[in-house]
C-alpha cells in the first residue's frame, strides 16, 4: 500500500519538499518502509510549469476530507490559516509536519494536545534550526540528562550581518543592505534584526525541554540593529566575537529565563567559530556536559529536508510520540525576570572616563570586561551611572 | 506495571548508567512512560562499598534467563564475552543498548540480524561519538538525504595531544604523557594514537549511512605518533590546525571510500575550532548541505547519557527499529582504494629544495599547500620524488 501525503505551501520551502521528495524518493520509501506519493499541493497561485500540475489544489477541503491522505506537511508560515488547517489535519487523525515557527511558538500546546486526543502526530524539526537536528535530539538522545541551559545562534540573517561587520569591517546598514540584495534578509528585516524570529525559536526549545508553554511576548529579546562597528572591533581584541544568542536556563525556585540578546562570546568556545548563515544549538546537561548542533537554519532544501525527516517519521509512527510535547501555560509565572540574569558584561565608556585594568582604548571610546558577575540590573544601573555607550553581557 | 532492566559491566560506562538512571530516575521513567529500575549489574569483581549491593551478580545466566528483564545495557567492552552475551539477550527478545564499538564495529552485522529476528533492538549510539547524538539524527532526522560525505573528529585522546602540541608547542611525547597523567590515554596507548579507535567508529558509521558492514581491516588507518611539532606550526602559518580525521565518502562506481588520517584543517572550517578531547562529526547531504554534531566524545557520564538514552528508546520501542540497521558483507568489494582519495596537499621539503610560491620556509623545512588535488597514490609519488619529510591531506 502507498502512503499518501500532501503539502501545503508551495513557496520556498513546500516547494523544497516536493523537489526533495522526488529526488530521493527510492532512499525515503526504504527508510519509511512503504511506497509513498504526494496526493496534493496547496497553493492560491498558479504554477503552470510545474511537472505537478495535476497534484495542486487551492482547496483545502480537498485534503482534509480525503481519507488516503494519513500525512501532511505544512509549510506556509503565518499563524492563520495555518493553525486552522493543522487543526483541522489532526482532529481527522492525519500527522501533521511543519516548519512554521510562529505556528508552534504561539500553537504548540493547542496542536500537540489535539494531535494525542486524535492519536496522531505534530512534528516541528524545520521550526528550529532548519536543516539541524535538534528537536528530536532533544527529547531523544538527550532523555537521561537534566539539561540545565540552552543557547544558540538561531537566526541566519543576523548571524550574516554579524560575520559582515566582523570579517569586512561593514557597518550595520551596510551589511543589512547585502543581506537583502543576497536573498538573505526581507525587504522589512524587523523580524530578523529585532530578534523576533530567534525568541519563536527559543520559545519553542523552552517549551519542549521545561514542558510548558512559553510566549514570545513574555521573552526579553533585544536584536542587533544597534551594534555599532566600533564594538565588534573592540571585542574582538578583548578576544569575543558579538553573536545574537537565544537562550534559556534553569534559574532559582523552578523558573526558566529565557531571552534574545547580543552577547560577546570568547574565542575559546566553539559558538565564535559560527559565521555566514550558518546556525547552532548548545546544549548543557549534567550527564553530557554540553553538545553543540550546527548546520544551515534556513533555505530552500535545508528545511526541506527537516520537514521531509519528519514525514518519513510520521508515517512510521503509527500512535503519539508523547514525550515530543508539552504543557498548556495558565499564566507566565514559571519566567523569571530579564533583571535576574547574570553575566560578566562589556561596556563601552566615553573617551576620557576612568578606565579600569585591562581596558582597551580607541578612537570610540573605552571598552572592557568586567572580572564580576553582574545582574542585568545591575549592569543597567551601571550602565546609567557611568553614561555608557554600549553594554552587552558575555556568554559563558 | 515496571519495566526492569540489567547493566553488564561496572567500570567507567557501566557504573556512569547506573549513577545516572538514579539521578535523574524521575525525568527519565517519565520520557520513558513507565517506571523502571535496574534488577542486575554483571561484574566479576566486588564492589562492597556500592549502595546497590543487592543488584550486584557474577552469573550472567541470572539476567538472560529472567523473563522479567526486557532491557540491558552493555558496557564491558571488547568483542568477547560481550559479543556472546549480547547476541543470547537478543535471541531472548531483550532489547540491547551498547557502548561498545569494538563489539558494533566486528559484529554489528549479526547482531543488528539477531535483533530483527526477534522482534527487539540493538541500539549502539554511545559506540561513536560518545555523547553526541549522531547515530539516530544520522538515520532518523537525515533521512531524505542522500549522504555524500561524513567526516569526523572522533578520538578525544588524539584530539588532546594535538591541541597541546598546538596551544602549549609540546612534543607529541610531552603531549602524549600529559594525556596519560590527566587519564585520557591509556598506558598502552596504541588504539588512540594509531587511529584504530577512530577507524572502528568510522566504520560503524558508514556501515550505517551506506547500508553495508565494513571491517575496519579494510580501511586505510594512520594516527597521529609520526606528527611532528614543525609541521603543526607551519600547518598554522599557512591557516589550518592539524586534526585526526575519520571519513567516508562516495566514489565512483557505487563505492565508498573510509580512511582515517591526521588531515590538515582549514581555519574558515568549523571542525578546527574543535579542541582538547572534544569530538565533532560533519555530514554533508543534498538536502543539509552541511551539519556537524560537537560534544564529548568519551568519559563516564557523557557515554552514560547515550547508553541511558538508548534503554529509554528501547523501552518505549516494542517494535525492531528496521531503518537503524545494515546488511552482512560477503566481500569488501565496496570499499574503493586508499589510492583514489584526492585532495591538495601538504608537503614539508628538506631546507635547500625548491619552494614553491606561498611555501613557508622555516628551521625544519620547506612547507607548503598544493594549488591542485591529487591523488593519494600521486601525492605519495610526489613526497618520494621530492625527498619529502612529511606530507598529509588537506580537509575539504
Amino acid at each position: 500500500m502507498s502512503v499518501k501525503f500532501a503539502v501545503l505551501g508551495h513557496g520556498v520551502v513546500g516547494s523544497g519538499v516536493v523537489e526533495l521528495f522526488y529526488k530521493n524518493r527510492k532512499s525515503i520509501e526504504k527508510r519509511a518502509g512503504t511506497e509513498m506519493d504526494i496526493k496534493y499541493i496547496l497553493d492560491l497561485r498558479d504554477f503552470p510549469d510545474s511537472p505537478y500540475q495535476d497534484k495542486f489544489t487551492k482547496d483545502f477541503n480537498d485534503i482534509v476530507n480525503d481519507d488516503e491522505v494519513t500525512s501532511v506537511a505544512e509549510c506556509m508560515g503565518g499563524v492563520e490559516p495555518a493553525f486552522t488547517f493543522v487543526k483541522a489535519c489532526l482532529e481527522k487523525g492525519k500527522s501533521v509536519s511543519t516548519s512554521n515557527k510562529e505556528l508552534v511558538a504561539e500553537k504548540g500546546d493547542i496542536l500537540l494536545r489535539t494531535a494525542k486526543e486524535h492519536n496522531c502526530n505534530f512534528f516541528f524539526e524545520a521550526s528550529v534550526g532548519g536543516a539541524i537536528p535538534i528537536i528530536r535530539p532533544l527529547h531523544k538522545c538527550l532523555a537521561a540528562n537534566d539539561i540545565s541551559k540552552v543557547a544558540g545562534i538561531l537566526n541566519g540573517t543576523t548571524n550574516f550581518i554579524l560575520t559582515k561587520m566582523y570579517n569586512d569591517g561593514m557597518s550595520f546598514p551596510e551589511a543589512l543592505a547585502l543581506a537583502q540584495d543576497l536573498g538573505y534578509a526581507e525587504k522589512d528585516p524587523t523580524a530578523d534584526i529585532e530578534g523576533h524570529d530567534a525568541c519563536r525559536k527559543i520559545c519553542i526549545i523552552s517549551s519542549l525541554v521545561f514542558g510548558r508553554h512559553v510566549y514570545p511576548k513574555d521573552v526579553y529579546t533585544k536584536g542587533i540593529s544597534h551594534i555599532e562597528l566600533c564594538d565588534v572591533a573592540a571585542a574582538d581584541v578583548l578576544g569575543h566575537a558579538i553573536k545574537l544568542i537565544a537562550s534559556v536556563r534553569k534559574t532559582d525556585g523552578g523558573k526558566i529565563l529565557p531571552a534574545v540578546m547580543p552577547m560577546l562570546v570568547p574565542y575559546e568556545s566553539i559558538m565564535s567559530g559560527v559565521s555566514d548563515v550558518f546556525n547552532a544549538v548548545l546544549v548543557f546537561g549534567d550527564g553530557i556536559d554540553q553538545a553543540m548542533f550546527y548546520g544551515r537554519g534556513a533555505g530552500k532544501l535545508p528545511t526541506a529536508s527537516a520537514v521531509m525527516g519528519d514525514v518519513i517519521e510520521a508515517v512510521k509512527h503509527k500512535v503519539t510520540v508523547f514525550s515530543q510535547s508539552w504543557e498548556s501555560a495558565d499564566d507566565n509565572s514559571f519566567v523569571d525576570s530579564i533583571d535576574n540574569l547574570t553575566a560578566r558584561w562589556y561596556f563601552r565608556l566615553p573617551l576620557g572616563s576612568e578606565a579600569p585594568e585591562g581596558s582597551y582604548e580607541h578612537e570610540n571610546g573605552i571598552s572592557f570586561i568586567t572580572e564580576d558577575e553582574l545582574s542585568f540590573r545591575a549592569a543597567s544601573e551601571k550602565a546609567e551611572k557611568l553614561g555608557a555607550k554600549a553594554f552587552m553581557p558575555v556568554f559563558e
